[in-house]
Protein backbone atom coordinates (compact mmCIF):
# COMPACT_ATOMS: atom_id res chain seq x y z
CA UNK A 1 0.00 0.00 0.00
CA UNK A 2 2.93 2.02 0.72
CA UNK A 3 3.14 5.52 1.85
CA UNK A 4 -0.36 6.96 3.07
CA UNK A 5 0.51 10.62 4.16
CA UNK A 6 -1.26 12.27 1.44
CA UNK A 7 -4.78 12.48 2.23
CA UNK A 8 -7.72 13.96 -0.14
CA UNK A 9 -10.31 15.53 1.95
CA UNK A 10 -13.85 15.79 0.15
CA UNK A 11 -16.87 17.54 2.08
CA UNK A 12 -16.01 20.14 4.65
CA UNK A 13 -19.28 20.55 6.62
CA UNK A 14 -20.23 20.82 9.87
CA UNK A 15 -18.13 17.71 10.24
CA UNK A 16 -15.87 17.55 7.55
CA UNK A 17 -14.04 21.09 8.29
CA UNK A 18 -12.47 20.06 12.04
CA UNK A 19 -11.81 16.71 11.35
CA UNK A 20 -9.37 17.93 8.07
CA UNK A 21 -8.09 20.20 10.30
CA UNK A 22 -7.15 17.87 13.06
CA UNK A 23 -5.63 15.68 9.98
CA UNK A 24 -3.02 19.14 9.25
CA UNK A 25 -2.58 19.17 12.97
CA UNK A 26 -1.49 15.87 13.11
CA UNK A 27 1.09 16.40 10.11
CA UNK A 28 -0.84 14.92 7.19
CA UNK A 29 -0.44 16.34 3.91
CA UNK A 30 -4.50 17.27 2.48
CA UNK A 31 -5.86 18.15 -0.49
CA UNK A 32 -9.32 19.02 -0.19
CA UNK A 33 -12.83 19.50 -2.23
CA UNK A 34 -15.49 21.07 -1.50
CA UNK A 35 -18.70 21.88 -4.08
CA UNK A 36 -18.95 25.26 -2.54
CA UNK A 37 -15.10 26.92 -2.74
CA UNK A 38 -16.31 29.39 0.19
CA UNK A 39 -15.57 26.86 2.52
CA UNK A 40 -12.07 26.10 2.08
CA UNK A 41 -10.71 29.19 3.02
CA UNK A 42 -9.86 28.38 6.69
CA UNK A 43 -8.30 24.68 5.63
CA UNK A 44 -6.03 26.75 2.78
CA UNK A 45 -4.76 29.42 5.52
CA UNK A 46 -4.11 26.08 7.69
CA UNK A 47 -1.66 24.70 4.86
CA UNK A 48 -4.37 22.20 2.74
CA UNK A 49 -3.77 22.43 -1.12
CA UNK A 50 -7.06 23.02 -3.11
CA UNK A 51 -8.03 20.75 -5.49
CA UNK A 52 -10.64 21.45 -8.50
CA UNK A 53 -12.58 18.25 -8.49
CA UNK A 54 -13.09 14.70 -6.56
CA UNK A 55 -10.52 13.87 -9.86
CA UNK A 56 -7.63 15.57 -9.45
CA UNK A 57 -8.14 15.11 -5.06
CA UNK A 58 -8.00 11.51 -6.01
CA UNK A 59 -5.16 11.87 -8.69
CA UNK A 60 -2.85 13.74 -5.74
CA UNK A 61 -3.85 11.55 -2.83
CA UNK A 62 -3.08 7.72 -0.90
CA UNK A 63 -6.21 7.93 1.32
CA UNK A 64 -9.40 9.69 0.41
CA UNK A 65 -12.12 10.56 2.75
CA UNK A 66 -15.48 12.05 1.62
CA UNK A 67 -17.66 13.34 4.14
CA UNK A 68 -20.67 14.42 2.70
CA UNK A 69 -24.20 14.51 2.87
CA UNK A 70 -26.18 11.87 1.69
CA UNK A 71 -26.07 8.48 -0.94
CA UNK A 72 -26.11 10.90 -4.07
CA UNK A 73 -23.64 13.09 -2.81
CA UNK A 74 -21.15 10.23 -2.54
CA UNK A 75 -22.55 8.38 -5.57
CA UNK A 76 -21.65 11.56 -7.66
CA UNK A 77 -18.13 12.40 -5.93
CA UNK A 78 -17.23 8.93 -7.11
CA UNK A 79 -18.81 7.96 -10.75
CA UNK A 80 -19.62 11.47 -11.74
CA UNK A 81 -17.42 13.46 -14.47
CA UNK A 82 -14.07 14.15 -13.02
CA UNK A 83 -14.74 11.91 -10.12
CA UNK A 84 -12.94 9.95 -7.76
CA UNK A 85 -12.63 6.82 -9.90
CA UNK A 86 -11.78 8.33 -12.80
CA UNK A 87 -8.28 9.64 -10.93
CA UNK A 88 -7.70 7.15 -8.32
CA UNK A 89 -4.75 4.78 -8.57
CA UNK A 90 -4.43 1.20 -8.11
CA UNK A 91 -3.86 0.56 -4.53
CA UNK A 92 -5.51 3.72 -3.16
CA UNK A 93 -7.65 3.91 -0.42
CA UNK A 94 -11.21 5.63 -0.30
CA UNK A 95 -12.47 6.16 2.86
CA UNK A 96 -16.23 7.09 2.93
CA UNK A 97 -17.14 8.57 6.74
CA UNK A 98 -20.57 10.02 5.07
CA UNK A 99 -23.44 8.27 6.50
CA UNK A 100 -25.15 6.45 3.19
CA UNK A 101 -27.05 3.35 2.86
CA UNK A 102 -25.32 0.02 3.18
CA UNK A 103 -26.71 -0.85 -0.59
CA UNK A 104 -24.57 2.20 -2.21
CA UNK A 105 -21.70 1.48 -0.29
CA UNK A 106 -21.35 -1.69 -1.25
CA UNK A 107 -21.76 -0.32 -5.16
CA UNK A 108 -18.85 1.93 -5.19
CA UNK A 109 -16.99 -0.20 -3.47
CA UNK A 110 -16.95 -2.89 -6.40
CA UNK A 111 -16.68 -0.10 -8.61
CA UNK A 112 -13.58 1.05 -6.78
CA UNK A 113 -12.07 -2.75 -6.54
CA UNK A 114 -12.42 -3.26 -10.62
CA UNK A 115 -9.49 -0.41 -10.62
CA UNK A 116 -6.93 -1.85 -7.80
CA UNK A 117 -8.48 0.36 -5.46
CA UNK A 118 -10.37 -0.42 -2.08
CA UNK A 119 -12.66 1.18 -0.11
CA UNK A 120 -13.68 0.92 4.04
CA UNK A 121 -16.92 2.81 5.07
CA UNK A 122 -16.34 4.48 8.17
CA UNK A 123 -19.40 6.41 9.45
CA UNK A 124 -18.95 8.79 12.90
CA UNK A 125 -21.01 9.23 15.86
CA UNK A 126 -20.26 11.91 18.74
CA UNK A 127 -21.53 15.51 16.84
CA UNK A 128 -19.44 18.12 15.54
CA UNK A 129 -17.95 18.96 19.33
CA UNK A 130 -16.76 15.44 18.96
CA UNK A 131 -15.52 15.82 15.46
CA UNK A 132 -13.50 19.10 16.54
CA UNK A 133 -11.96 17.37 20.11
CA UNK A 134 -11.20 14.24 17.62
CA UNK A 135 -13.17 11.91 19.99
CA UNK A 136 -15.35 10.48 17.36
CA UNK A 137 -16.51 7.10 17.91
CA UNK A 138 -16.01 5.44 14.19
CA UNK A 139 -17.57 2.08 12.99
CA UNK A 140 -15.50 0.99 10.34
CA UNK A 141 -16.84 -1.74 7.20
CA UNK A 142 -14.49 -3.35 4.96
CA UNK A 143 -11.24 -5.17 4.48
CA UNK A 144 -9.98 -5.72 7.57
CA UNK A 145 -5.62 -5.59 6.37
CA UNK A 146 -7.25 -1.95 4.69
CA UNK A 147 -8.38 -1.09 8.21
CA UNK A 148 -5.83 -2.09 9.84
CA UNK A 149 -3.27 0.31 7.73
CA UNK A 150 -5.87 3.35 7.91
CA UNK A 151 -6.09 2.73 11.80
CA UNK A 152 -3.20 5.66 12.61
CA UNK A 153 -5.56 8.28 10.58
CA UNK A 154 -8.79 7.23 12.33
CA UNK A 155 -6.92 7.48 15.83
CA UNK A 156 -6.40 11.35 14.69
CA UNK A 157 -10.19 11.68 14.07
CA UNK A 158 -11.55 9.47 16.71
CA UNK A 159 -11.38 7.76 20.48
CA UNK A 160 -13.72 4.60 19.69
CA UNK A 161 -12.34 3.25 16.34
CA UNK A 162 -14.45 -0.79 15.91
CA UNK A 163 -14.13 -2.36 12.98
CA UNK A 164 -17.48 -3.90 12.69
CA UNK A 165 -17.04 -6.41 9.62
CA UNK A 166 -17.08 -6.79 5.84
CA UNK A 167 -18.13 -3.58 3.13
CA UNK A 168 -21.32 -1.87 4.57
CA UNK A 169 -21.59 -2.80 8.06
CA UNK A 170 -20.24 0.33 9.17
CA UNK A 171 -23.28 2.05 7.56
CA UNK A 172 -25.46 -0.87 9.03
CA UNK A 173 -23.89 -0.24 13.09
CA UNK A 174 -24.56 3.84 12.28
CA UNK A 175 -27.84 2.95 11.12
CA UNK A 176 -28.39 0.88 14.83
CA UNK A 177 -27.15 4.23 16.30
CA UNK A 178 -29.16 6.54 14.84
CA UNK A 179 -32.40 4.30 15.88
CA UNK A 180 -30.82 4.82 19.44
CA UNK A 181 -29.95 8.31 19.21
CA UNK A 182 -33.18 9.60 17.74
CA UNK A 183 -35.07 7.78 20.35
CA UNK A 184 -33.30 8.35 23.23
CA UNK A 185 -33.64 12.04 22.61
CA UNK A 186 -37.70 11.52 21.93
CA UNK A 187 -37.28 10.04 25.57
CA UNK A 188 -35.62 12.87 26.96
CA UNK A 189 -37.84 14.97 25.33
CA UNK A 190 -40.92 13.96 26.69
CA UNK A 191 -39.41 13.25 30.21
CA UNK A 192 -38.14 16.87 30.46
CA UNK A 193 -41.90 18.13 29.22
CA UNK A 194 -43.80 16.62 31.69
CA UNK A 195 -41.42 17.57 34.08
CA UNK A 196 -41.78 21.31 33.13
CA UNK A 197 -45.48 20.63 32.93
CA UNK A 198 -45.55 19.17 36.52
CA UNK A 199 -43.59 22.36 37.50
CA UNK A 200 -40.45 20.78 38.89
CA UNK A 201 -37.13 22.56 39.01
CA UNK A 202 -35.11 21.10 35.66
CA UNK A 203 -32.12 22.03 36.63
CA UNK A 204 -32.49 19.73 39.71
CA UNK A 205 -33.95 16.93 37.69
CA UNK A 206 -31.54 17.15 35.47
CA UNK A 207 -28.74 17.07 38.12
CA UNK A 208 -30.07 14.02 39.91
CA UNK A 209 -31.64 11.89 36.69
CA UNK A 210 -27.68 12.32 34.79
CA UNK A 211 -26.57 9.99 37.98
CA UNK A 212 -28.49 7.23 37.02
CA UNK A 213 -30.33 4.61 34.75
CA UNK A 214 -31.58 7.64 32.76
CA UNK A 215 -28.24 8.92 31.79
CA UNK A 216 -27.37 8.96 28.29
CA UNK A 217 -25.40 10.84 26.20
CA UNK A 218 -28.43 12.71 24.58
CA UNK A 219 -29.82 13.40 28.38
CA UNK A 220 -26.16 14.69 29.34
CA UNK A 221 -25.46 16.86 25.81
CA UNK A 222 -28.73 18.42 24.31
CA UNK A 223 -31.14 17.67 27.63
CA UNK A 224 -28.40 20.15 29.37
CA UNK A 225 -29.11 22.26 26.03
CA UNK A 226 -33.08 21.88 25.97
CA UNK A 227 -32.98 23.56 29.69
CA UNK A 228 -30.72 26.28 28.30
CA UNK A 229 -32.98 27.04 25.22
CA UNK A 230 -29.70 26.51 23.02
CA UNK A 231 -30.48 24.86 19.78
CA UNK A 232 -27.20 25.76 18.51
CA UNK A 233 -26.73 22.25 16.50
CA UNK A 234 -23.89 19.31 17.23
CA UNK A 235 -25.52 17.50 14.90
CA UNK A 236 -28.67 19.15 12.12
CA UNK A 237 -31.61 18.00 11.95
CA UNK A 238 -31.36 18.29 8.23
CA UNK A 239 -28.77 15.33 8.83
CA UNK A 240 -31.08 13.50 10.99
CA UNK A 241 -33.95 13.80 8.70
CA UNK A 242 -31.46 11.59 5.71
CA UNK A 243 -30.59 9.49 8.71
CA UNK A 244 -34.20 8.58 9.21
CA UNK A 245 -34.87 8.39 5.68
CA UNK A 246 -32.16 5.54 5.74
CA UNK A 247 -33.86 4.00 8.96
CA UNK A 248 -37.32 3.91 7.31
CA UNK A 249 -35.52 2.44 4.11
CA UNK A 250 -34.05 -0.51 6.38
CA UNK A 251 -37.00 -0.99 8.39
CA UNK A 252 -38.73 -1.38 5.15
CA UNK A 253 -36.46 -3.88 3.29
CA UNK A 254 -36.35 -5.83 6.33
CA UNK A 255 -39.83 -5.92 7.20
CA UNK A 256 -39.12 -5.32 10.72
CA UNK A 257 -41.43 -3.45 13.27
CA UNK A 258 -39.59 -0.43 14.68
CA UNK A 259 -42.69 1.16 16.51
CA UNK A 260 -40.98 3.72 18.59
CA UNK A 261 -38.50 4.52 16.06
CA UNK A 262 -41.00 5.35 13.74
CA UNK A 263 -42.67 7.81 16.30
CA UNK A 264 -40.13 9.86 16.80
CA UNK A 265 -39.73 10.36 12.48
CA UNK A 266 -43.03 11.66 12.68
CA UNK A 267 -41.59 14.74 14.61
CA UNK A 268 -38.32 15.04 12.83
CA UNK A 269 -40.68 15.57 9.71
CA UNK A 270 -42.53 18.27 11.78
CA UNK A 271 -39.07 20.12 12.59
CA UNK A 272 -38.13 19.89 8.54
CA UNK A 273 -41.92 21.35 7.58
CA UNK A 274 -41.37 24.26 10.42
CA UNK A 275 -38.12 25.34 8.39
CA UNK A 276 -35.76 24.17 11.45
CA UNK A 277 -33.17 22.10 9.46
CA UNK A 278 -30.45 23.85 10.29
CA UNK A 279 -31.17 23.75 14.08
CA UNK A 280 -29.46 21.06 16.59
CA UNK A 281 -31.64 17.73 16.49
CA UNK A 282 -32.61 18.86 20.59
CA UNK A 283 -34.98 21.44 18.32
CA UNK A 284 -37.80 18.02 18.77
CA UNK A 285 -38.59 19.49 22.13
CA UNK A 286 -40.51 22.35 19.95
CA UNK A 287 -42.16 19.85 18.16
CA UNK A 288 -43.52 18.37 21.34
CA UNK A 289 -44.36 21.38 22.54
CA UNK A 290 -46.21 22.66 19.78
CA UNK A 291 -48.68 19.26 19.80
CA UNK A 292 -48.85 20.04 23.69
CA UNK A 293 -49.63 23.87 23.94
CA UNK A 294 -46.45 23.39 26.70
CA UNK A 295 -43.46 24.90 27.12
CA UNK A 296 -40.06 23.44 28.74
CA UNK A 297 -38.85 25.89 31.77
CA UNK B 1 -34.60 16.49 65.83
CA UNK B 2 -31.82 14.57 67.94
CA UNK B 3 -30.29 11.39 67.40
CA UNK B 4 -30.69 10.09 64.13
CA UNK B 5 -28.87 6.48 64.36
CA UNK B 6 -31.53 4.29 65.34
CA UNK B 7 -33.76 3.64 61.48
CA UNK B 8 -36.67 1.74 60.64
CA UNK B 9 -37.28 -0.01 57.00
CA UNK B 10 -39.81 -1.29 56.04
CA UNK B 11 -39.53 -3.46 52.64
CA UNK B 12 -37.03 -5.49 51.90
CA UNK B 13 -37.43 -6.87 48.64
CA UNK B 14 -35.39 -6.38 45.76
CA UNK B 15 -33.97 -3.19 46.44
CA UNK B 16 -34.95 -2.64 50.47
CA UNK B 17 -32.83 -5.14 51.33
CA UNK B 18 -29.12 -4.30 49.99
CA UNK B 19 -30.39 -0.69 50.92
CA UNK B 20 -31.10 -1.80 54.59
CA UNK B 21 -27.62 -4.56 54.51
CA UNK B 22 -25.76 -1.04 53.39
CA UNK B 23 -27.20 0.85 56.53
CA UNK B 24 -26.26 -1.77 59.43
CA UNK B 25 -22.67 -1.88 57.70
CA UNK B 26 -22.24 2.03 58.32
CA UNK B 27 -23.25 1.50 61.87
CA UNK B 28 -27.49 2.67 61.81
CA UNK B 29 -29.41 0.52 64.00
CA UNK B 30 -31.94 -1.14 62.26
CA UNK B 31 -35.54 -2.26 63.14
CA UNK B 32 -36.76 -3.89 59.67
CA UNK B 33 -40.20 -4.85 59.26
CA UNK B 34 -41.21 -6.82 55.63
CA UNK B 35 -44.98 -8.58 54.98
CA UNK B 36 -43.58 -11.44 54.20
CA UNK B 37 -41.55 -13.09 57.18
CA UNK B 38 -39.35 -15.17 55.01
CA UNK B 39 -37.20 -12.39 53.67
CA UNK B 40 -36.09 -10.45 56.60
CA UNK B 41 -33.88 -13.76 57.91
CA UNK B 42 -30.42 -12.55 56.37
CA UNK B 43 -30.98 -8.99 57.97
CA UNK B 44 -31.59 -10.81 61.42
CA UNK B 45 -28.21 -12.37 60.99
CA UNK B 46 -26.68 -9.06 59.93
CA UNK B 47 -27.86 -7.61 63.48
CA UNK B 48 -31.51 -5.88 62.67
CA UNK B 49 -34.49 -6.43 65.10
CA UNK B 50 -37.70 -7.58 63.50
CA UNK B 51 -40.81 -5.74 64.60
CA UNK B 52 -44.17 -7.11 63.89
CA UNK B 53 -45.96 -3.79 62.34
CA UNK B 54 -44.83 -0.94 60.73
CA UNK B 55 -46.31 0.90 64.28
CA UNK B 56 -43.42 -0.86 66.26
CA UNK B 57 -41.09 -0.13 63.32
CA UNK B 58 -41.89 3.82 64.25
CA UNK B 59 -41.62 3.57 67.49
CA UNK B 60 -38.38 2.41 67.94
CA UNK B 61 -37.20 4.84 65.26
CA UNK B 62 -35.98 8.18 64.64
CA UNK B 63 -36.21 7.92 61.05
CA UNK B 64 -38.58 5.83 59.16
CA UNK B 65 -38.14 4.12 55.86
CA UNK B 66 -40.28 3.01 53.27
CA UNK B 67 -39.34 0.93 50.41
CA UNK B 68 -42.41 -0.72 48.67
CA UNK B 69 -43.99 -1.10 45.14
CA UNK B 70 -46.86 0.91 45.32
CA UNK B 71 -48.95 3.92 46.36
CA UNK B 72 -51.59 1.59 48.36
CA UNK B 73 -48.55 -0.15 49.96
CA UNK B 74 -47.30 3.02 51.15
CA UNK B 75 -50.55 3.95 52.66
CA UNK B 76 -51.77 0.98 53.75
CA UNK B 77 -48.32 1.26 56.00
CA UNK B 78 -48.75 4.62 57.12
CA UNK B 79 -52.23 5.04 57.51
CA UNK B 80 -53.52 1.11 58.28
CA UNK B 81 -54.19 -0.67 61.28
CA UNK B 82 -50.96 -0.94 63.22
CA UNK B 83 -49.18 1.68 60.89
CA UNK B 84 -46.43 4.00 61.04
CA UNK B 85 -48.65 7.02 62.20
CA UNK B 86 -49.99 4.93 65.24
CA UNK B 87 -46.33 5.06 66.52
CA UNK B 88 -44.31 7.95 64.71
CA UNK B 89 -43.16 10.31 67.63
CA UNK B 90 -43.06 14.14 67.33
CA UNK B 91 -40.10 15.14 64.88
CA UNK B 92 -39.35 12.09 64.17
CA UNK B 93 -38.56 11.15 59.96
CA UNK B 94 -40.43 8.79 57.80
CA UNK B 95 -38.58 9.05 54.32
CA UNK B 96 -40.63 7.17 51.69
CA UNK B 97 -38.13 5.77 48.90
CA UNK B 98 -40.64 4.00 47.03
CA UNK B 99 -41.82 4.99 43.58
CA UNK B 100 -45.50 6.03 44.01
CA UNK B 101 -48.05 8.97 42.73
CA UNK B 102 -46.67 12.81 43.93
CA UNK B 103 -50.73 13.04 44.97
CA UNK B 104 -50.56 10.18 47.40
CA UNK B 105 -47.11 11.31 48.48
CA UNK B 106 -48.27 15.09 49.80
CA UNK B 107 -51.83 13.59 51.19
CA UNK B 108 -49.45 11.14 53.37
CA UNK B 109 -47.08 13.99 54.31
CA UNK B 110 -49.96 16.38 55.75
CA UNK B 111 -50.98 13.01 58.04
CA UNK B 112 -47.80 12.77 59.55
CA UNK B 113 -47.24 16.54 59.61
CA UNK B 114 -50.23 16.47 61.70
CA UNK B 115 -48.42 14.84 64.01
CA UNK B 116 -45.90 16.82 64.44
CA UNK B 117 -43.61 14.55 62.09
CA UNK B 118 -42.11 14.96 58.72
CA UNK B 119 -41.95 13.43 55.70
CA UNK B 120 -39.33 13.19 52.49
CA UNK B 121 -40.19 11.52 49.48
CA UNK B 122 -36.92 10.12 48.14
CA UNK B 123 -37.48 7.89 44.80
CA UNK B 124 -34.19 6.04 43.82
CA UNK B 125 -32.74 5.32 40.34
CA UNK B 126 -30.50 2.94 39.16
CA UNK B 127 -31.12 -0.84 40.07
CA UNK B 128 -30.67 -3.27 42.43
CA UNK B 129 -26.88 -3.78 41.18
CA UNK B 130 -26.62 0.23 42.26
CA UNK B 131 -28.41 -0.74 45.44
CA UNK B 132 -26.18 -3.16 46.49
CA UNK B 133 -23.01 -0.57 45.74
CA UNK B 134 -24.42 2.10 47.69
CA UNK B 135 -24.71 4.10 43.99
CA UNK B 136 -28.20 4.69 44.09
CA UNK B 137 -29.31 7.92 42.42
CA UNK B 138 -31.49 9.63 44.92
CA UNK B 139 -34.07 12.72 44.42
CA UNK B 140 -35.66 14.03 47.11
CA UNK B 141 -38.23 16.45 47.92
CA UNK B 142 -39.59 17.82 50.74
CA UNK B 143 -38.48 20.73 53.48
CA UNK B 144 -34.66 21.45 52.62
CA UNK B 145 -34.08 21.52 56.52
CA UNK B 146 -34.98 17.89 57.02
CA UNK B 147 -33.14 16.57 53.97
CA UNK B 148 -29.43 18.25 55.08
CA UNK B 149 -30.73 16.31 58.68
CA UNK B 150 -30.78 13.33 56.87
CA UNK B 151 -27.70 13.49 54.23
CA UNK B 152 -25.91 10.98 56.11
CA UNK B 153 -28.26 8.38 55.62
CA UNK B 154 -28.81 9.32 52.19
CA UNK B 155 -24.96 9.06 51.48
CA UNK B 156 -24.94 5.28 52.73
CA UNK B 157 -27.16 4.65 50.14
CA UNK B 158 -26.23 6.43 46.83
CA UNK B 159 -23.97 8.75 44.73
CA UNK B 160 -26.04 11.57 43.49
CA UNK B 161 -28.17 13.06 45.95
CA UNK B 162 -30.06 15.87 45.01
CA UNK B 163 -32.78 17.77 46.57
CA UNK B 164 -35.27 18.43 43.75
CA UNK B 165 -37.68 20.99 45.75
CA UNK B 166 -40.95 21.02 48.41
CA UNK B 167 -43.01 17.51 49.19
CA UNK B 168 -43.79 15.82 45.93
CA UNK B 169 -41.24 17.01 43.54
CA UNK B 170 -38.52 13.80 44.23
CA UNK B 171 -41.60 11.82 43.06
CA UNK B 172 -42.08 13.75 39.68
CA UNK B 173 -38.33 13.86 39.47
CA UNK B 174 -38.94 10.04 39.47
CA UNK B 175 -41.52 9.98 36.91
CA UNK B 176 -39.00 11.95 34.06
CA UNK B 177 -36.37 9.64 35.20
CA UNK B 178 -39.15 6.57 34.15
CA UNK B 179 -40.45 8.54 30.92
CA UNK B 180 -36.78 8.43 30.01
CA UNK B 181 -35.68 5.02 30.96
CA UNK B 182 -38.47 3.53 29.08
CA UNK B 183 -37.91 5.54 25.95
CA UNK B 184 -33.96 4.63 26.00
CA UNK B 185 -34.53 1.07 26.54
CA UNK B 186 -37.45 0.54 24.15
CA UNK B 187 -34.59 2.55 21.61
CA UNK B 188 -32.00 0.83 22.09
CA UNK B 189 -34.16 -2.50 21.63
CA UNK B 190 -35.02 -1.50 17.88
CA UNK B 191 -31.88 -0.52 17.03
CA UNK B 192 -30.04 -3.98 18.35
CA UNK B 193 -32.86 -5.59 16.52
CA UNK B 194 -32.54 -4.05 13.27
CA UNK B 195 -28.89 -4.56 12.97
CA UNK B 196 -29.44 -8.09 14.09
CA UNK B 197 -31.74 -9.13 11.18
CA UNK B 198 -29.27 -6.68 9.26
CA UNK B 199 -26.43 -9.25 10.14
CA UNK B 200 -24.25 -7.43 11.35
CA UNK B 201 -22.18 -8.71 14.59
CA UNK B 202 -23.62 -6.92 17.55
CA UNK B 203 -20.81 -7.02 20.33
CA UNK B 204 -18.74 -5.15 17.51
CA UNK B 205 -21.79 -3.11 17.05
CA UNK B 206 -22.08 -2.19 21.11
CA UNK B 207 -18.48 -1.73 21.06
CA UNK B 208 -18.52 1.37 18.51
CA UNK B 209 -21.89 2.81 19.84
CA UNK B 210 -21.35 2.68 23.22
CA UNK B 211 -18.34 5.09 22.39
CA UNK B 212 -20.53 7.58 20.86
CA UNK B 213 -24.15 9.85 20.82
CA UNK B 214 -26.06 6.99 21.31
CA UNK B 215 -24.55 5.66 24.68
CA UNK B 216 -26.78 5.60 27.44
CA UNK B 217 -27.23 3.94 31.01
CA UNK B 218 -29.58 1.31 29.41
CA UNK B 219 -27.33 0.75 26.06
CA UNK B 220 -24.55 -0.21 28.35
CA UNK B 221 -26.29 -2.19 31.34
CA UNK B 222 -29.08 -3.76 29.67
CA UNK B 223 -27.99 -3.74 25.85
CA UNK B 224 -24.91 -6.02 27.07
CA UNK B 225 -27.49 -8.22 28.95
CA UNK B 226 -29.76 -8.35 25.67
CA UNK B 227 -26.70 -9.72 23.25
CA UNK B 228 -26.28 -12.22 25.97
CA UNK B 229 -29.62 -13.25 26.27
CA UNK B 230 -29.21 -12.65 29.77
CA UNK B 231 -32.46 -11.41 31.31
CA UNK B 232 -32.21 -11.50 35.51
CA UNK B 233 -34.21 -8.37 36.70
CA UNK B 234 -31.44 -4.98 37.91
CA UNK B 235 -35.38 -3.88 37.38
CA UNK B 236 -38.50 -5.93 37.42
CA UNK B 237 -41.00 -5.44 34.44
CA UNK B 238 -43.60 -5.79 37.44
CA UNK B 239 -42.08 -2.39 38.87
CA UNK B 240 -41.87 -0.44 35.12
CA UNK B 241 -45.25 -1.55 34.61
CA UNK B 242 -46.15 0.39 38.11
CA UNK B 243 -44.25 3.39 37.16
CA UNK B 244 -45.72 3.41 33.37
CA UNK B 245 -48.70 3.46 35.57
CA UNK B 246 -47.62 6.74 37.22
CA UNK B 247 -47.09 8.48 34.00
CA UNK B 248 -49.87 7.36 32.21
CA UNK B 249 -51.97 8.98 35.23
CA UNK B 250 -49.83 11.98 34.96
CA UNK B 251 -49.99 12.27 31.10
CA UNK B 252 -53.65 11.98 31.37
CA UNK B 253 -54.25 14.58 34.67
CA UNK B 254 -51.86 17.01 32.40
CA UNK B 255 -53.22 16.23 29.41
CA UNK B 256 -49.65 16.13 28.13
CA UNK B 257 -49.26 14.17 24.54
CA UNK B 258 -46.43 11.82 24.91
CA UNK B 259 -46.74 9.69 21.97
CA UNK B 260 -43.25 7.19 22.35
CA UNK B 261 -43.77 6.95 25.72
CA UNK B 262 -47.32 5.43 25.05
CA UNK B 263 -45.86 3.05 22.84
CA UNK B 264 -42.85 1.70 24.63
CA UNK B 265 -45.79 1.07 27.73
CA UNK B 266 -47.65 -1.12 25.35
CA UNK B 267 -44.93 -3.54 24.84
CA UNK B 268 -44.38 -3.51 28.57
CA UNK B 269 -48.16 -4.34 28.95
CA UNK B 270 -47.67 -7.05 26.63
CA UNK B 271 -44.62 -8.34 28.59
CA UNK B 272 -47.16 -8.55 31.88
CA UNK B 273 -49.24 -10.90 29.20
CA UNK B 274 -46.63 -12.90 28.75
CA UNK B 275 -46.19 -13.52 31.91
CA UNK B 276 -42.68 -11.99 32.32
CA UNK B 277 -43.33 -9.76 35.42
CA UNK B 278 -40.23 -11.28 37.43
CA UNK B 279 -37.63 -11.09 34.58
CA UNK B 280 -35.60 -7.71 34.12
CA UNK B 281 -36.90 -4.69 32.26
CA UNK B 282 -34.25 -5.94 29.08
CA UNK B 283 -37.21 -8.69 27.99
CA UNK B 284 -38.44 -5.62 26.34
CA UNK B 285 -36.71 -6.95 23.59
CA UNK B 286 -38.92 -10.57 23.63
CA UNK B 287 -42.05 -8.12 23.07
CA UNK B 288 -40.33 -6.92 19.78
CA UNK B 289 -38.88 -10.20 18.88
CA UNK B 290 -42.20 -12.04 18.95
CA UNK B 291 -43.71 -9.02 16.38
CA UNK B 292 -40.99 -8.85 14.50
CA UNK B 293 -40.76 -12.98 14.02
CA UNK B 294 -36.64 -12.49 14.29
CA UNK B 295 -34.44 -12.66 17.07
CA UNK B 296 -31.35 -10.88 18.64
CA UNK B 297 -28.23 -12.77 17.85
Amino acid sequence: MGDMQRIGFIGLGIMGKPMALNLIAAGYILTVYNRTRIKTGVLEQAGAKLASSPKQVSENSDVIITMVSDSPDVQEIVLGNDGILEGIRHSSVMIDMSTISPSMTKTLSQRLAEKGASMLDAPVSGSSWAAEDGTLSIMVGGDKEVFQKCLPIFETLGKTIVHIGPTGMGQVCKLVNQVIVAGTLASVCEGLLLGSKSGVNLDNVFQAITGGAANSWQLENLGSRIIKRDFAPGFTVKLMLKDQRLINQASEELELPMPVSSIARQFFYALGQKGLGEEGTQSYIKALEEIGETEVK
